[in-house]
């Protein structure tokens, strides 16, 4: 039985709280969070604390609060020598305070308080100061997930900046298209069944095959329409390099 | 029953074919192709012929070749007064030669001849100079999706605007977050679970309340180490570009 304390209850936390729960292999023993919060059913038996000083004696301590308050909020901890994880993709191992054993337990995922998640599929990459902490995170992941795995801190970096591309970027597209649409009294639903077939097609090409469109075809027609047809100059500029990007390659 | 022949056989075209071919309400009379195409099973009883003047009689026409093919080709056919459409969202009815009854059958999706495709969510985009025509349009829609649309060229130029910066740019993305991690040695596998998460996150949420990430944070750390690890000077300028749009809006 793996003992945790989770320290922060945001979007990772509270996620990771209801996956850890579900199984017989990991106890979650208690919340801290600066501020209060009331633990609803299932999960009321858990104990919670708002005082640093009395955080419970656990195997693991996942720190889920946002990257610039992990360095912080580590130094502040009262005890020493116990495994101390965060849940960053950008943030360096070394950030946490050296006075606990570190390590890394960042699942490559966009979570949010709405969504409920399922882990199975989910990488979560780990990281750890010594061997036999590696070893309990491999453990404490291959619970929640098929895909546990060992990744540097600098190689996690550049995992997360992917990340940022694939997720935050790809999800400013779709806002581009939402407002494209709505312009002209269109539905953004009419985008959704192709969005969906976008994401999945490579599942089974890679991006380069799945490839098509005007730039990819250098069909300059069209490309000159669509460059009149975009009213906003921001979305000209994207077109642009986009287009010039897609010509090249 | 509609008849129908189907002109070019394409991604869009052969998929069509398909669709149509699974129901008793359509029947597709004969596939024309400028160049041989072996009709294999279960399609081997369809009449095929790449002779221009051989072309059967049916309801309705669909052209599904590149579109700037579309002009001439429309203009080459040897019948008149007839319903002839094209599959193109970024075409104008009026490239179809007026010596035939001129509609559009756009099917908002990406095919590949890889990939099979389920058109009951896919819209389909009609348009026809005079009602029956639009009322037939509908028929052949409806029997192969739940959702067609009677759309305008204006607005559909639009649509298929929209689905350029949804798709092909959005494909684009996919590719540059694989390039960032293969040149690490780490598998394209790993983002997947991401990519599809953030497909799915807009079903539910818009894609402004769905966005997160350092640049709508405003967190300028990240930022900058992030632009610090772009070697390619093209993905520093996608990533400058993006920054900015997310922090402005
Ligand atoms: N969200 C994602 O999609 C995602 C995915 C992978 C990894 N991560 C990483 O996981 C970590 C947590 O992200 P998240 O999205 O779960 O964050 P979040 O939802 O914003 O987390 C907020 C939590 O952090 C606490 N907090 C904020 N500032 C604090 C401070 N100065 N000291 C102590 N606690 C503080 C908050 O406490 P109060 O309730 O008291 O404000 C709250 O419990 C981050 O390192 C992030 O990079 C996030
Ligand atoms: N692919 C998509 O994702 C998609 C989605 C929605 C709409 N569309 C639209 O659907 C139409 C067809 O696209 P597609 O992807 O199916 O095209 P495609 O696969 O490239 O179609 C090629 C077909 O067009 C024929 N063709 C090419 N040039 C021709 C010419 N000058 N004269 C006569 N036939 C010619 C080819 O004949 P040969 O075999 O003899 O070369 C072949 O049958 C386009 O208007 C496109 O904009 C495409």
């Amino acid at each position: 039985m793996i003992k945790v304390v989770l320290l922060g209850f945001g979007n990772v936390n509270s996620h990771l709280l209801k996956a850890f729960n579900k199984s017989d292999e990991i106890s979650v023993v208690q919340i801290f969070n600066r501020n209060y919060i009331k633990m609803i059913s299932p999960f009321s038996a858990i104990s919670f604390t708002d005082s640093i000083s009395e955080i419970a004696n656990a195997d693991i301590y996942i720190i889920g609060i946002p990257d610039d308050a992990i360095s912080n909020f580590s130094a502040s901890l009262h005890f020493k020598n116990k495994l101390v994880v965060h849940t960053s993709g950008g943030a360096a191992m070394d950030v946490l305070s050296s006075k606990n054993r570190r390590g890394i337990f960042y699942p490559l995922q966009t979570f949010s308080k709405q969504r409920s998640v399922d882990f199975t599929n989910i990488p979560i990459c780990i990281e750890a100061e010594n061997p036999q902490d590696l070893d309990l995170l491999q453990q404490l992941g291959s619970v929640i997930s098929k895909n546990v795995k060992i990744i540097s801190s600098e190689k996690r970096t550049k995992l997360h900046l992917a990340a940022v591309f694939v997720n935050n970027f790809v999800n400013y597209l779709y806002q581009i298209g939402s407002e494209i649409v709505t312009k002209e009294d269109l539905p953004f639903e009419l985008l959704k069944p192709l969005i969906a077939e976008t994401a999945l097609k490579i599942e089974a090409l890679s991006p380069k095959e799945a490839q098509t469109g005007p730039a990819k075809r250098n069909d300059n027609k069209t490309i000159e329409k669509h460059l009149h047809l975009l009213e906003d100059n921001d979305f000209k500029d994207f077109y642009k390099l986009f287009t010039t990007a897609l010509r090249e390659r």
